[in-house]
């Protein structure tokens, strides 16, 4: 019985969250992107047996603002979810291209959203081991190459955007195919911590100091709480909890309030990480300064959780697919610890994932590996590349936070939460971000320019 | 009947030749060489399944010269081979490591050699399909980084070298891994030609100029002993061939003659590859200068074709391993005409490699794959490679022979054959490949100062 079945890692839940949402508002299509499937490879690295097939992989285009056959390609690596999520939060994308003329595409990341290559037997084993951060890269350069190929774009500079996941999957693609991709504009783009790099305790004292900042007394108010839940939890009091926290099914274990801790923790989380000058939906219901607004910090959670937990309303594929990927490649093992935080002590160590993951999906994560694939913080020899990060994210600090030369450049936003830069103009924007996205856009248009000017050396 | 189950792609035998008197020379070790074996993951792209599996991965080492935690590492990425015929052919690297103070590893490519991960039943299908340049590459760089940390060597640049392939390998490494490789010296690596780009005609056009430029009326010869081959073959006069060319079976068939064919360009192709000046053990008894001592073109054979033809000697597990890789990664569509060429016309198509592909090994070449992957020409983001290319190799137009940059070298060795410069030093060479090799020492004595400085800031 209990919630779970078996111990997910804590820190997954926001990840569920957002894409639960998503998939429950079932938000609007944007009336000027195609949405489009592609012929790609199933597996990019193996020759035999299903090597040789292709699965449909969903993408989004638009043409409106292109110069048809030399203006730029704004190509979106899709993240961990539906891509028309990413679309419809990322107008800057679309905004720039007006600006410059470019041809707009937003590529959906296998097995998220409809790039399912196995459709609902997608997230079995061993089915679900063609899910990894090379194949995802792969499925962009040959998708990018076929669809230059295809429109007419050969000569045309290819400009790689994205957020979160999908700013590392940018930051990725200009490591390792700069054949293909001129520069990428990586949002709140983790790829230190996610490599193993740094303190583990970083991320939450991160989001701790979010709420201090705002309200020093809240991270106290929050500490009181999750004492009382703890108390309850003693007593056994789990109806209590339950009314309490608005759960669809009754707490029964011990073993169930440690994931509610984690639940808890996320939506914290969640909060510094949407921490956005304006109400959004790209999370559910999220007001206006969601950190800012609360009074009481605790109540805050009837305003987006409500029964979130999710045996009372079923995990979506894409939680799936995340939590695959971080028992495969991408490192979350941050903890918490309740002395740097806010936060009730949650160890999150290697062992622990290890034991997990082997249970859940048969595989032995490999800590060391994306370091060694992507290069961790060994970034010297890389080069057209912007590092963006807010300073409200939690997980700006697991990024690049100084640029590293002229053409590796960190800009950081003050007062800007999660990829706060990606998204549309907004009155409510402050400053930082405005002048951010100036000089992003004359970074790329200076990109998109040498590109064009060492290709015409060769006409 | 017949010589052949299957019809191989002509110009994979000069390889077989290679591989099968290495393997009967059974050439001595040196002994300042140790022989080691890794523990390396058997499938780096994929976690479920085998992926969490292991194999025994051959390298050699010496630190016989090296300053021990200072000094740079020498690291050969082994190519299509036993990893003692590099090591024993390739005496410049530990020349330059005596010099230099560095550490000399000289790592086996999976599959080869004594590194099969499943024995002798590393070339069934689906086992043969980790056969990979990516997993050969993430192989090194695995390697690379868990040695660096046993031998107390996290410091120390690393330095890639390789001929040929394994010059393919490491401008692979040090355009995927930069974090991990200082720089690299490609010898005689045809990047180009491989990845698609080309002309398909160069390569025995090439062969063919090399005979000329040492006596013009060669060409002529050789052309007029492939029609006897042609008339003797329309007679069907089978035995008068078997014993002309000391065949262990006789032919029986016009397929036959087609691979006699193939047997014999590839075996004028080894000679321009290997017309060394001076005799090699490299591919059993090669003379000195090869093309040059041969009065009439076509007795030569007798010099190191006995027995050649696979059938009677048996098919060494390497030829098939670079069969599997021709198959899938690696282009090798080369066609002889008779016109820009002296060898009959044999068109080997992308769809002649396609069809024997799929009946030889169930996979489906991806003709494209190469390119996107490993940048075919679009190198200009690249950094610290040396190519360095012979003007008698046929391979040498298949590779780059500009430079493309300050840090991106082109280096011609005049009168040099297939990566002369890897070889020890000997009385015998041409001021030419003296020169080159001083060259390369001082690009590469910079290198390993240059990332030495740069590693100083972070202590």
């Amino acid at each position: 019985g209990g919630l779970y079945h078996s111990s997910p890692p804590p820190l997954r839940f926001w990840l569920y969250l957002i894409l639960q949402s998503i998939e429950h508002n079932g938000f609007k299509t944007e009336p000027q992107f195609q949405e489009k499937y592609f012929n790609q490879t199933l597996d990019h690295f193996n020759f035999n047996g299903i090597g040789n097939r292709t699965f449909s992989q969903r993408y989004l285009i638009t043409d409106k603002y292109w110069k048809k056959g030399s203006g730029p390609i704004f190509f979106y690596t899709g993240n961990e979810g539906n891509i028309w999520a990413f679309a419809l939060n990322s107008g800057f994308i679309t905004e720039l291209a007006a600006e410059q003329g470019a041809l707009v595409i937003f590529a959906e990341h296998r097995y998220y959203g409809r790039s399912l290559p196995f459709g609902k037997d997608s997230f079995r084993i061993p089915q679900v081991s063609l899910l990894t951060v090379e194949q995802a890269l792969a499925d962009y350069s040959v998708m990018i190459t076929e669809l230059k190929g295809q429109l007419g774009a050969a000569d045309c500079p290819v400009i790689v955007f994205g957020g979160s996941y999908g700013g590392m999957l940018s930051v990725y693609m200009r490591l390792k195919y700069p054949n293909i991709v001129t520069g990428a504009l990586a949002a709140s783009a983790p790829i230190l911590s996610t490599a193993g790099l740094g303190d583990s305790r970083q991320f939450f004292q991160d989001v701790t100091a979010d709420f201090q900042s705002v309200r020093p007394a809240c991270s106290e108010a929050v500490r009181g709480a999750f004492s009382q839940l703890k108390e309850l939890a003693k007593r056994q009091d789990y109806s209590r909890i339950q009314s309490e926290f608005a759960l669809c099914k009754r707490p029964t274990s011990a073993q169930d309030i440690h994931q509610l801790n984690g639940l808890l923790r996320n939506a914290f989380t969640l909060m510094a990480m949407l921490d956005y000058p304006y109400s959004t939906q790209f999370m559910g219901n999220m007001p206006a300064n969601p950190v800012k607004v609360q009074l009481t910090c605790f109540d805050l959670y009837s305003l987006y959780l409500e029964c979130a937990d999710p045996t009372g309303c079923g995990l979506g594929f894409d939680s799936l697919a995340w939590d695959y990927q971080a028992c495969t490649e991408i490192n979350l093992c941050f903890e918490s610890n309740g002395v740097t935080d806010m936060f009730p002590p949650m160890p999150f160590t290697e062992s622990d994932r290890k034991q997990y993951c082997y249970k859940r999906w048969a595989v032995v994560p490999r800590p060391g590996w994306l370091k060694i694939q992507f290069w961790g913080d060994a970034l010297s020899s890389a080069s057209n590349i912007i590092f963006s990060n807010g300073d409200l994210d939690p997980w700006a600090n697991g990024g690049v936070r100084q640029s590293l030369s002229s053409s590796l450049m960190a800009i950081n936003i003050l007062g800007g939460a999660h990829h706060l830069d990606l998204r549309e103009s907004n009155e409510a924007d402050p400053e930082s971000v405005i002048t951010a996205r100036k000089t992003e856009a004359h970074i790329i248009a200076k990109w998109v320019k040498m590109e064009r000017n060492r290709l015409k050396q060769f006409h």
